[in-house]
């Protein structure tokens, strides 16, 4: 899809119809992920995609409160790894750019997701503690969000968005 | 352009021409960054575009280090508002959904600026505190990232990313 469509068709999509996704759709995914901007390009990002039916079904209400989860075809745990970058710029430099760095991953993600039809969303309050135990995450990554992705069993129209001018301030001119 | 192309066209562009970015083409990256998904769409930001040839010319040396960012048509400083995501969630939480917001609305900014043929580049690393000052920012935002766009002098190739496969882990199986 042209890009500036696609950001008016991606969207939160909460409700799924329980339709398998294939490997190549979770592929383009990552691979979309993959190419975001990052910090020194250090990658410091790592993926679990759960599609196990039974994981799944774990995760609400442990990880997340909400019952819906469980009808995502997987579940993508995205996870910062910032070893390198704190070693470089320090723990709280370090953690901010992993954060960001991720979050790129994450918007890349679901942005593929809606290119193919699909749907996501973006969950960053969930217990991560609860979620590194279901997964076994080792202790040198952090999971920073859950991206549940399905076939859209809904179609809610994107939330309204402020305009430019309400947000902005350009100093200088523009013509 | 087809995002499935986009994400290989984006690259981080550290050399412009010069020539100047039009109203529309900054509306166009400010709309993009606006349609980013975002915490319970409170839309926690604010976006400073300094056109101002003056005022561009002050941002090297003292709030980023190097010279070239001096060639950029315009400079978005990227800013988090955190206030009410911090109200609802703490302090420590809110300041991480406001780094995954602002990551995200900055990375459908230079999304949008590659689909237009212009380049940019997205700055962590600069001095806040000299930056606040320079433009005035009020105390409730957070510069968080600084975003030089102009038309492309250097077309360099996108650095490599690791393969899928080193950065993920499927749990169960995906055909």
């Amino acid at each position: 899809m042209e890009f500036k469509d696609l950001l008016y068709a991606r969207k939160s999509i909460r409700n799924f119809t329980g339709e398998p996704i294939t490997k190549a759709q979770v592929d383009a995914i990552l691979e979309a992920a993959t190419r975001a901007p990052n910090a020194c390009n250090f990658q410091s990002w790592f993926f679990y995609v759960v599609a196990d039916k039974a994981m799944i079904e774990k995760f609400s209400p442990d990880v997340y409160s909400l019952d819906w989860i469980k009808k995502a075809s997987v579940i993508i745990v995205v996870c910062a790894d910032p070893g390198r970058l704190e070693e470089r710029f320090g723990q709280r430099v370090g953690n901010n750019f992993v954060t960001q760095d991720t979050a790129a991953a994450t918007t890349n993600m679901l942005l593929a997701a809606a290119d193919m039809g699909l749907g996501g969303c973006w969950i960053g309050h969930f217990n991560d503690d609860k979620c590194r135990s279901l997964l076994n995450i080792p202790s040198r990554l952090r999971p920073v969000a859950l991206v549940p992705i399905g076939h859209p069993a809904e179609q809610p129209p994107q939330r309204p968005r402020n305009p430019v001018e309400k947000v902005s301030l350009v100093i200088g001119d523009l013509r």
